[in-house]
């Protein structure tokens, strides 16, 4: 297995870099025809891996890519998913190489998707072909490969139930998740959930000279301001009524199990560089990314952003306003909860529209199945030490359509760390998780073809 | 007089449409060039118009137009001051027609600079024109158009006290400002001060995926809006402590006469298509704007600004921040007094950095003087009706300036209105106040001389 990484490494560091180049961002419609390039150089990629085919399947919005290998109708099923879409690069000014021009320095792949999640599918892909070549492969295998993570899954849920048949199977595998670090390799058991919205403000019909109108109309991005700083205390709580109304309650013995994670605050700091962890009183910080939900403003944006001191009084303010959600909390219910107090407590004399842009559901993984013990037994084998199955604060939209469509409880096998800087700058994966990563794929396959295959 | 705008119309027009044509934005180090090229355009004007000399003088900063014509010891001398640099055309998508390339609409030029201050000003040279080719001037005039007033004329105290005596003069005529209306002409009697600051919050040191850290790290738009919050009540009042310490005390005689200036708040609301007027209990739309200081956020922005919905916990957040001061309030001690207060209230766990960009101080001018009377006589012999003095809310940073070191307290004959959307998308200048314009400042050479030649 080594030896296969070894010979092949700069083959394989070129097929991934080949798919780094291409800027398949999601969030915006310029990107649509990198969007195809990139499926299309998937196809490619699975094909040479060794899949018996591989296709570009249309959805309501960016293509799929979908590849399989039929063996044995006795061997267990795996359906492998990843995306194929990326992050903005932005702010570009930030990043020390270019996002698209994928780069090695200091023992780390650099480069937008780099980890998230170009890095990390192109992982199952590389165990895949060695078992392929090895002829050790003992499963029948599902590619799916999306192009609208990034922006929410919205065509994903449609398309299991179209292709409810094509995409049938025992497992489920994800890698776009990060471990606690490289020494305390873990397994995430719960995403938290998402919803997402866009407020406009907007006073008077166009920007004003603030000297002859400053003092007798209202100003937008005062009157966000306001709206914004009404929606957390100083305790670190989220104050919109009813907010926390159906958040789970998380066991004693839980939080205790939770406390013994090894978290080293100074090291924490030191790594993010701030002063001090701020959040909601009375919780850990592992808790508050993993059983609390969290609220966050993304973006913000009204009147001059330029250089000097140009005064006016805008006509419009806006703001990107998320909550990350946990368990039983609904998207589709916290979504009308945060809009309908944001329109309460805006003032009349100004107009607010609160868009709604998308929802992702909180998922929890079961920790006693024998996929995640042949997951656990599978790092415990290449990284030395068990993997600790720990609650992390992301949301991955489709994990939980995959439970309610396919009726399979997806096992998220990342190998990230959260250094590498996703959806952030200078996005990174470390060359030796990399390897690590695919061997432990390749045992998880050994071992769950030994649990299953009877 | 009349006869003469009408024969000379095209050519007078061309003239102006030339100035607006170069894009001398003074707030950006991108139009440096254009800032000369307007500079030089002004002095082939001037030199047209009749003046005796005409050069470009180097400041500190951006050049200085000086042009002057000498006829006699015994006549008096006029210094006109006006500014050739222009604020940013920005948001561009908003604006009906190019900022850059003037056009006539519906009885208006419309064109970025066609009142502020292109339009104005050329309204004096072409009036001095009209003086001098009918053999009528009975003044010496001086011409001193800047290139740094929207910025705050940063480099003209500095060039005043240089040239004390190439600006020597008994009265300075501006023309910067506007009227309540073209039927209810006005002339301002004072100007509010300012001061603007930039805000800078800074949270961790990169940006973060708000699901891994949202909670646990400070979200720093949060935090700014929270700040921003804090320095204004609902009452509409700043609340910043010591703020209004040392705003003049206006008499009640005074607010009577405030009081019977003509308004008609539906045309208002209508005008800028606002629900309501909004500001500082008690007091009215025009004290508000004319004797009551005020504060805006001129500007704010962080995290992701771009489509859809990217979730990230942003590194930083800034904010551009405004105050217009009445006169006693210095803005010097402001500047102090605002950045303090927010260092104060900004929490532990953030980095503030407060940076004072620019002030003015307020300007009140005499309304028994022999030359505010020379100009109620030309406004009312244009106009039909006897002007109104009114103070209003803009700031012109080198009017305190001239009063200081020239010892003149400069006369405002602004001829612009409300409905100009100077500093705004779509500026413009109604041609026939243009022609009114030009022949108030003709019969207010008239009056003036009679009055002052004996």
């Amino acid at each position: 297995m080594k030896d296969y990484l070894k010979n092949n490494n700069s083959r394989i560091l070129e097929e991934l870099f080949s798919l780094v180049r291409i800027p398949s961002v999601s969030a915006s419609v310029l990107y649509k025809h990198e969007i195809q390039l990139c499926a299309q150089n998937w196809v490619r990629i699975l094909l040479d891996a060794g899949v018996d085919n591989a296709q570009i399947l249309n959805t309501e919005g960016n293509p799929v890519v979908y590849a399989s290998k039929f063996l044995n109708d006795s061997f267990p099923t795996i359906l492998v998913y990843g995306h194929y879409d990326v992050m903005p690069a932005e702010p570009l000014e930030l990043w020390n190489s270019k996002p698209f021009e994928p780069e090695i320095r200091d023992g780390k792949i650099y480069g937008r998707g780099a980890d998230d999640d170009k890095g990390q599918s192109f992982m199952h892909v590389k165990a895949f072909e060695y078992l392929v070549k090895n002829n050790s492969l003992q499963c029948n295998v599902k590619f799916l490969f999306e192009g609208e993570e990034e922006i929410g899954s919205p065509s994903l849920e449609a398309f299991c139930i179209e292709n409810f048949e094509l995409l049938k199977c025992d497992i489920i595998l994800v890698s776009d998740t990060s471990m606690l670090s490289a020494e305390t390799p873990s397994i995430t058991t719960g995403l938290r959930g998402l919803a997402y919205w866009q407020i406009e403000i907007t006073s008077a019909a166009r920007d004003l000279h603030s000297g002859i109108f400053g003092g007798a109309v209202a100003n937008p991005i005062m009157e966000l301001s306001k709206i914004l700083s009404q929606l957390t205390n100083s305790d670190g709580q989220i104050t919109i009524p009813h907010f926390y109304d159906k958040v789970e309650k998380v066991s004693d013995y839980e939080r205790e199990l939770i406390s013994k994670i090894p978290f080293n605050e100074t090291e924490y700091k030191h790594n993010l560089k701030i002063h001090e962890i701020h959040g909601e009183k009375g919780y850990s910080t592992i808790e508050r990314t993993g059983i609390r939900p969290s609220l966050d403003i993304c973006g913000i944006w009204g009147g001059y952003l330029g250089e000097g001191s140009k005064t006016v009084l805008p006509s419009k303010a806006y703001a990107k306003l998320s909550t990350r959600l946990v368990p039983n909390q609904r998207y589709e219910d916290i979504a009308v909860i945060v809009a309908d107090y944001i329109k309460q407590i805006a003032p009349t004399y100004i107009d607010v529209e609160v868009t709604f842009l998308h929802g992702a559901q909180s998922y929890v993984c079961p920790i006693d199945s024998l996929e995640y013990k042949a997951a656990e037994a599978a790092y415990t084998k290449v990284f030395g030490t068990k993997p600790l199955p720990v609650r992390r604060g992301g949301s991955i939209g489709v994990i939980p359509i995959f439970e309610k469509v396919l009726s399979v409880k997806p096992l998220l096998l990342g190998f990230g760390l959260e250094s590498d800087a996703i959806h952030s700058p200078n996005e990174n994966f470390p060359l030796d998780l990399f390897y690590k990563g695919i061997e432990t794929i390749v045992e998880f396959y050994y071992e769950i073809s030994s649990k299953l295959n009877k």
